[in-house]
């Protein structure tokens, strides 16, 4: 990246790839990127490479998140640079696979862009997850295709929380970009959700080959929730869950929660309230997969990032 | 059974069990069962043993639908009279098993009712399923269940379907019924069919009661939806699925489905009408687990069922 006065020169965006079934059980992505690999015409783009890709073939096949280990959190430095086989999980050997095929990851050989496709059972809409505020490509994304989508509406999320950050798939690329869709159920494919899932991916194409023609993006402001706080569900002296996500809460993604707010609900009946300090935007609100994780929600601040105007270099 | 003038003479209902976690991954029945193990108040009613029952442990364990087998569909009469061990699924011992406890199936010793608790990601809301029109004990337990909860309401569905009945644990019991409750993705926990799924067991407890207490439940009708058939996805020549339910029929259960209707959205965009010969109920629209079982939904008819006056013998 260099600056030629306020504008930001970037590189094209030539190679692109769109992982589906990164968790096996979730549909959208599986099927839209199968359909894809039979027919691509949905996603041509002139002067860009695009390389649709399952990206866990085994937990596609069996309808699970993962097999031995969850693949979206498998791309650490400490996995990716080990070497041998088949002693570790099967998703670890698919991490450094995916790496030498699409990475490798912080190279100057990695793809360009890795949208990653997701679906949550959280009633979360269309999101788009990105991994750093910094990324002027991607802010200036976000901000087209929450314009080219109105009146519809995406939100995004920013995980750039030095704790709670995790190594995804898509973090192989310069630029990764997650889309969760939902609410959908594991193992179920949803015609809205596929069709919101296809309209978001197409727009971000069309502004990949916007860039790469040559147009200028001026600077823009985008809103992001950034990721503030993993809160666990309540738990007896035994880890056993004792309570449930509030009916005041349940759905209510995006929705501000404020101090005194009911939170969590026994299932003897009694109310929790949220006992921070300042309002929150929780999200990820009852992902199934996300009870292992012990995260019954997630809470985020929002704020408001500037983008400089950027160009093709 | 005996009849004095119209009214039916039945046994008492000493014997009562609720199960939850036949599938593990169905969060509200075990949620439910598990809290009345550790504290039974709820589910006490005079002169009546309430048994709550985890039925599938493992699966639970593992929060899927099952390990091995569909404890669900093993209840047929080779697996409960075979001998022999280890060499059988898991859930296949489970059902001897749980034959051996609560039946045998067919046997005056088998428990009188079992309540089999279920969740589907279907919309189907609150749904009691019967395997025989002629239980007038159940039918009236359905009209019972049916007034006390107005203006909510609860359906029946009836699977006396000679192909597509199936061996369930429930059918253990003299008395059958099974609770399903949904929209509920598996592995997920909300609060509104937790609290569903509750209110109807305790009323169906409360008629129980009622009914040993030598109450008389005059006669009524009580309307049902008789399963009629079952609906595949659209398949290529591969049997790869190539449509979703389409957007008019998702969430839709109960609602009529007459020729011509839009029933599936190929994945190209094309839709592909219901062409049918007559008017019918869908339900278990797009539930996750019948994926395997080659299943988009069931159509059902609408039917009025007669129950005869009953009373204690
Ligand atoms: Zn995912
Ligand atoms: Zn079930």
């Amino acid at each position: 990246m260099s600056f030629h006065g306020s504008t930001a020169r970037l590189s094209e965006a030539r190679r692109v790839a769109i992982f589906g079934g990164t968790h096996g059980n979730e549909m959208s992505g599986v099927a839209l990127v199968n359909l894809w690999i039979k027919n691509s015409d949905d996603i041509q783009r002139r002067g860009v490479d695009i390389k649709p890709f399952i990206a866990n073939p085994k937990a596609v096949e069996k309808c699970v998140r993962y097999v031995e280990t969850d693949l979206n959190r498998a791309f650490t430095p400490e996995n990716l640079s080990a070497s041998g086989g088949d002693e570790f999980p099967y998703e670890v050997r698919r991490a450094q696979e995916i790496n030498r095929m699409f990475g490798p990851k912080g190279s100057p050989e990695a793809y360009d862009v890795i949208f990653d496709l997701h679906n949550t059972t959280s009633n979360m809409g269309c999101t788009l997850i990105l991994e750093s505020s910094k990324d002027h490509f991607n802010l200036q994304m976000m901000n087209y295709i929450k314009k080219a989508i109105s009146p519809a509406s995406c939100l995004v999320l920013l995980n750039e929380h030095p704790l709670l950050k995790y190594s995804t798939c898509r973090s192989v690329a310069k630029h990764a970009v997650g889309l969760e869709v939902g609410p959908q159920p594991q193992g179920v494919l949803r015609s809205n959700i596929f069709e919101a899932m296809r309209v978001i991916l197409k727009h971000a194409l069309d502004f990949i080959e916007l860039f790469n023609e040559g147009m200028e993006f001026p600077p823009c402001t985008v809103e992001v929730f950034r990721v503030n706080e993993r809160i666990d569900y309540p738990r007896d002296a035994n880890r056993n869950i004792i309570a449930m996500v509030h009916p005041n809460l349940q759905d209510c993604d995006w929705e501000p929660l404020n101090p005194g707010d009911p939170m969590f609900q026994t299932f003897d009946g009694k109310t929790i309230p949220y006992q921070g300090s300042c309002t929150v935007y929780p999200t990820f609100i009852n992902e199934a997969a996300y009870y292992e994780k012990q995260q019954a929600f997630v809470t985020t601040r929002r704020e408001t990032l500037a983008a400089s105007s950027i160009r093709k270099a």
